[in-house]
Order: C-alpha cells, then sequence, then structure tokens
C-alpha cells in the first residue's frame, strides 16, 4: 500500500517498524532480567542464560512449537547478537532509577503486545486456526518470561496476582486474527503494529488503573449464602 | 477388520474409540490441573496455562521430539478445544465431592494406558526403535503432569513415593511394541485400545493394592550386615 | 587425512574416539544423576527419568532448536541404550568412595568439552552463524544438567558459584568455529577433537585452581566511592 501523496510503502514501513520493536522488546526483557541476575549475584554467564532465556525464549518456544525450521532466533543474527551485547551490558553497568523503571515498563508492554501479534501472525501465515494462533502468540509473548521464572525456581508470573498481562498478548493476538479476517491479509505489517499497540494500551491501562483478573471463586447457580 | 456378522469395522472403530479416550483424557487432566489451580487462587488465564500445559502438554513434547510437523495438538482444534472450554468449565465451577474424585482417577488412569500407548504407535509408525518407542509412549502419558509440576514448582510426582503411575504408561507402550511386532503392525487401533486397558488396569488396581516400586537401596553383592 | 607411515586415517579415528567420548559422558552424567536420586529416595522410574534428562537431555534440546529431524538421541539406539543401562546400574549399585568421585569429575569434564565441540560443529554444519553455533554447542554440554536441576527444584549450577563449567563448554565450542574457519571444515574429526580437549581441560584446570568468574558488582565510569 503506497500513499498517493508521499510515496511511501506504509506496509513495508510498519513490517520494518513492527521489527524494531521486536528488537527493542528482546533487549527491554533482557536487561530486566539483568535486574533479577543482579539480585541474585549471578556471574557474566548466568547473566547470559538467563537473559537469552527471558528475551528469546517465548520466540523459540513459539517456532520449536510450530516446527517449521530453526528458530528466527538462531538463524537471524540481530536477536541473539541484541540479547548478548545486552547481557554484557546489564552485566557491568547497574542500571536502576525511576526513569529506567518507568521506561523499561512501557518498553515491556509494548513488547508485550508485539510479541502476541507477531507469533499470532507467524501462526495463521502457516496455516494454524484462530485459536491455536491466539496461543502460539500469548506463548511468544509470555514464554521467555515463564522460562525466566522457571530457571530461578519463582512462580511464574502469569498465574494471577498481577494485573493484566497474558490477557494483553492475547488480545493483540485476538486483534490480528480478526483484522487478517476483515482484510483478507493483505495489510500484515500495519495489521500487526495495530494490534501491537491495543496489547501494550491495554497493558499500561491496566496497570495504571491496577485491572486484576478475578481468582477463582465459587460461582454457584443457585442464591448466594446471605452475608452473615 | 470387520466382523463377519455384523458388517462393523473394528479396527476403525476402535481407532475412533482411542479417539474419544484421549480426548476424555484431556479433559480429566485439565479439570485435575484447575482444582490445583483453584488451591492456588490462580486467574482465568492461569488456569488456561496451567490446564494446557496438563492436558496437552505430554503430546506436544513428544509430537515436539519426535519432528514431524506441528503437534497435532495445534493442528487438530478438538484438543485445543476441549483444553479450553474444559478450563473455563474447572474456572467457573468448582468441582468436588467423593464421586468426581473417584471417577477422574477412572479417567486420569485410562487417559495414562491410552497415551502411552498412542505415544508408542506414533513413535512406532514413524520408524524409531521399539525403546525409544517406549520412551516417547511414556513421554506422551506423563510429560503433561511433569509440565504443570514444574510450573507449580512441585517435585514432580513421577520420581517416586506414589504407586504405579509412569510403569503403567510404559507397560501399555510395550504392549503396543509387542502386539504391532506379533501382528505386524496391521491391527494398530486393536492393539492401541488393547494396550491402553492393560495400562489403565495396572494403573488402577497398583492404586487399590498400594504397589508400589521400591526406592534404591544398597544392594550388596556379599553377605548383608546382621542386624545388630 | 591419512598419516603416510601408519596407514591410518586419523580424521576417521578421530570422529570415532568423540562418539566414544560422547557415549562415556552420557554414561558419567546418568551415574551422576543417580547419585541425586539416590539421595532423594526415587524409586528405578525416578532414576531413569531423571538420568535420561541429565544425560541425553542436552542433545535433545539442541536437535529440538535445530528442527532437523528427530534428535539422534531417540534414532541411534546408543544413546538410549548406554542411558538405560547406566540408569539401572545407578539404581542397582551404590556407588560411592573416593577414586570414583575423581573419575567422575573428569570424565565430566571430558563430556562437558565433548558436547560443547560437537554441538557447535553440528550448528555449523547446518550452516548457523559463529554466535549461535556457540549457544548450541554450550547448551548440549549444559542443557541435559539445567534440565536434571529444574526437575529436582535446584537453582540450576549454570548460574555461577561455581568453578568454570558452562565457560568451558563456550570456550570448546569456540576452538571448533575458530578452527573450522582456518582449515575450512576439512578435519572436523580432529577440530572437534581438539576443541573438546581444551575445554575439559580448562574445566580441569580451573577447578583445581578455583577458578570463578566474578559476580556483578557495581561498576561505575566515576570515581569510587571513599572506603569509609
Amino acid at each position: 500500500m503506497i500513499l498517493a501523496d508521499s510515496g511511501v510503502d506504509v506496509v513495508a514501513a510498519s513490517s520494518e517498524l513492527v521489527r524494531v520493536l521486536d528488537l527493542l522488546g528482546v533487549a527491554a526483557n533482557v536487561l530486566l532480567a539483568g535486574m533479577l541476575a543482579r539480585e541474585k549475584r549471578f556471574d557474566l554467564v548466568g547473566f547470559l542464560v538467563l537473559g537469552i532465556a527471558a528475551g528469546l525464549g517465548g520466540g523459540m518456544l513459539r517456532d520449536t512449537l510450530l516446527q517449521r525450521g530453526t528458530p528466527i532466533a538462531l538463524t537471524d543474527l540481530s536477536y541473539l547478537g541484541v540479547a548478548v551485547a545486552t547481557a554484557v551490558v546489564a552485566y557491568l553497568v547497574n542500571i536502576d532509577g525511576r526513569w529506567w523503571h518507568r521506561g523499561a515498563r512501557v518498553i515491556d508492554a509494548i513488547a508485550l503486545g508485539t510479541w502476541g501479534a507477531v507469533g499470532a501472525q507467524k501462526a495463521i501465515g502457516l496455516g494454524l486456526h484462530w485459536l491455536p494462533a491466539i496461543m502460539l502468540g500469548t506463548i511468544t509473548a509470555v514464554g521467555g518470561g515463564m522460562v525466566r521464572d522457571l530457571l530461578l525456581l519463582r512462580t511464574p508470573i502469569v498465574f494471577g496476582g498481577n494485573t493484566l498481562y497474558a490477557t494483553c498478548a492475547s488480545a493483540a493476538a485476538a486483534v490480528v486474527v480478526l483484522a487478517d479476517w476483515a482484510t483478507g491479509g493483505d495489510y500484515k505489517g500495519l495489521t500487526t503494529l495495530a494490534a501491537a499497540m491495543v496489547g501494550a494500551a491495554m497493558c499500561l491501562v491496566s496497570y495504571r488503573l491496577g485491572w486484576r483478573l478475578p481468582a477463582a471463586r465459587e460461582w454457584r447457580l443457585g442464591r448466594r449464602p446471605r452475608p452473615t
């Protein structure tokens, strides 16, 4: 799609932007993992292992489950390059402070939306149904964090008690599914970008407003017991 | 194989029955995972993640290790559909009570045998040796539970201290190996079903009679030390 | 490459030797896992699961990530055969004592180097870049131990606080990358063997001399705070 008055190919440009957001997300997640590695007093190898798991784990899980060739994290050198370089920086420099935390939260939210959208887009492109596509988008977005938490023997944060997290990735994936269905899949770069923004916005708003999913309670079909 | 006096194709019918047992096993394991998720007060996303891991994890592990295309759990919508629907039910309704526990145990035993048999059958069909086939059958049967336990940071129950569990899945897989060898692989539906029943029966009997595998002790070649 | 005065094909012989070291490494790691299983009083199934995870997990992770067919641990019966047989021995016989510990440490060091070199060699052979090749070599070498530690809910030892471990595997992998680049990949058996020895020697020396990687500290660009 070329805008008539500018000559800019918007679809190609948005694909490129998605790629940049994707790699920014890798860097942000490696940095966040580095903060945990520092708390645990890991050595450089620990920073690398935890950072790579956190930053590339979701995409590697997705590609390993899809089984259509070596994961892009291993064939496109940008991914591993960004992850390794960022892990080394996280090891050398103790990044801290209020602005960093605020910035990391925003980038992490954007990564969450981007990864959810990218994962769903890839699954649909390979012919999967909408339900597995949403699941794979969500795995792309939260898989790295789950592997990171398991390696640290922490209860994975997707299990609740937080503001909306996996839900935003699933939402981004669902927007991709709907948008591709509505547009016939002709504007993949644009739909991915739009879906990523929806997921990211939802994540940031839910954090600001403290939205949470309710824990399971006993829902009864009959009358509620009277409060005593 | 068509029974002369009934016109029923027994092999096709048993393949169909195996598929039903397979999906019933998914539902039972998602419900059992839901009981754990409820204890931990997870939200709906937690129920979905834990349920999908428990119900579909074993088959996804098997197919990922076999590397012959996207796991059936992602391409055949029945699997993910059953898992998601059951997880939602488990979130909404607090299923409890003596009859449910008894029924879940029986269905779980049948699932254990079925998954062990199905996994081994698939591995043999792809040309693997008998030993990896038994291993993959066992992984199919106990892999989901292992992933579930890891996500909950619990010691996986396959490690002992319980009545026979993985052993029954391995037995079902071994029966498949033997039966396919004896019949030349002509009655896959029937041999899978028979093997699944052997595994399920073994699991239920071992529970009833409290059979356990012995923990490792120091077996000595020489004389035992005299009791003091 | 045939030595003129002996008629021995050195490259083929070194490939054969690498295979022997590889299988020895499997056996050593299954035995080491068996010692942990004995401490936890696992039953035979527990010994098998933990042993197979420790001895074959790294190679299966590598092959699953590479996605070029069923992992060699499942197609070449030697691997699973050695792992199962060794796990049964570890269950039956309580191997202990000073010489065993010393021998196991040496074999484990050789396995670490061998697996790092073999993994990198395989990745390069499949056309991957040098950075993913080093990463996959390292995963081959330390992946099994990580899976073992996760199954036991222990912090994986790669995360630091030990003498050099993953670093030696990465070094072996890096030697393979450099040697293949220098020789044009004509002497893969020899370069793998040499790289394995470099990694193993580094591991043993670092143990003897107590080398460790430094934990992350706050490196500052400006002046250090004066000690008070």
